[in-house]
């Protein structure tokens, strides 16, 4: 596999490109280079809480050279996979997320049941709904399954749990969109227009970025920032291809990779 | 065991006193026979999406003499748990079975959260509530875990799906309050002032009443009627300490235990 050119990168964004609300030193500099050596460029993110509109914005406030086109998150993957024939959607999510759904219909038979974040719209009708389409024969989809989020005020309960009453309800299992299911990484080498050979991840997490993509038939790159130190302690590091200090590295280690 | 006298029987509703919407033939009559003989009565079900006066109503309107307090449902079971000093209760349950719950607070700290039916009042604010409630050391008590319920238009979510939401965010497993948990039928023979010896289950249900029962250290009664030629076929039957083809011979049954 070293000897395949790379073509295109996979970045994580929180813990790779900035970590406790600051960018990571050298970042937006090796963006501007991999740009220079020809690398196409995806930003991942599980985020199902912000549009990508909010998220670029943020992104920007970084001093961060993305694209809004360049954003891969689990409502941009949804979004590929919802955009064919026939398909008619059932989305529980919240209505700032609801605008880019592709096949809405408010009439079953649905061929897809989406949950994502839908703290603004969570009631029994909707929920009860989502149960009955995928009763009647729906595919499950969810854009993440986490347990809770953080706030200053404490623990919040997250959209996994949602996603949990509609799979003890039908008795079944969702399909993740998001990291690390290995679907969520074809679809954005697909994006790119590459193969799976020519295309790095980047991330700082061991499991939902290098195990991922690893999973994925990617090669890896694991960062030593965000989460790595506590991971590392845990014992969880070390299955990535290779290692960097920091995103700063990227450009450099591309470089040699292409030597070889 | 079978020498001790019996005083008390712990009763069936639902394919044991009436079944497909017609009361057992014999069953108003049973009931009274019981009482002449001094046995005292309590009837069990799992509903949690009618008041006790709706389920009274109903009784009464199939000709069975049954009194409202001698109704033991997971919603009197709550109410026995949580009428001690301290108790501290988020209920999330409908507006019905709310007035009915005690140690109702509306801040925390919490001591106990209460999930039933609660089709009319949820949302995520209420969701998170109880899942915030859990997380900081209240304990989570389910009225029951029931995955979906049968309407003419179809199955719908059902209570239980809610308790997997906050399960599933908290990591933690909900005290089912219904049948057949033990605590349950034991709840139900402290309130009639009687030992576990002294009372029978009488049931249709194999796994509910009579499991259930069982595992409470009661005598079981396995009547032929409701759930059971279904469970029969599928070899569920037949644990039970005796059968009657019907509550109508219940009567008999404790008289002839009576005698030996």
């Amino acid at each position: 596999m070293t000897g395949t050119p790379l073509r295109a990168a996979l970045l994580d964004l929180e813990g790779t490109l900035y970590a406790n609300e600051r960018v990571i030193e050298g970042a937006a500099a090796a963006i501007g280079a991999l740009r220079e050596q020809g690398v196409a460029l995806r930003f991942l993110t599980n985020t199902d809480s912000r549009t990508t509109a909010q998220i670029h914005a943020r992104l920007t406030g970084y001093g961060l050279p993305v694209r809004p086109e360049e954003l891969f998150t689990p409502v941009v993957a949804a979004r590929h996979l919802l955009t064919a024939p026939g398909v008619r959607t059932y989305a529980l999510v919240s209505r700032a997320l609801r605008d880019g759904v592709p096949g809405l219909v408010s009439e079953p038979p649905y061929t897809h049941v989406l949950i994502g974040d839908c703290r603004d719209v969570l009631d029994y009708p909707a929920l009860d709904g989502a149960f009955r389409a995928v009763r009647e024969g729906a595919e499950l989809l969810a854009l993440q399954r986490g347990r809770y989020f953080k706030r200053a005020d404490g623990d919040h309960l997250d959209t996994g749990a949602v996603v949990a009453a509609v799979e003890y309800a039908a008795g079944t299992t969702a399909r993740v969109l998001g990291k690390p299911a290995v679907d969520f990484f074809a679809l954005a080498v697909r994006s790119l227009g590459v193969s799976a050979e020519e295309c790095l991840v980047v991330g700082d997490d061991a499991s939902t970025d290098v195990a991922g993509g690893n999973a994925a038939g990617l090669r890896t790159v694991q960062v030593r920032t965000g989460k790595y130190a506590d991971q590392h302690a845990e014992g969880l590091t070390g299955s990535a291809t290779h290692t960097c200090d920091s995103i700063a590295e990227l450009p450099d280690l591309i470089a040699k990779l292409g030597e070889r």
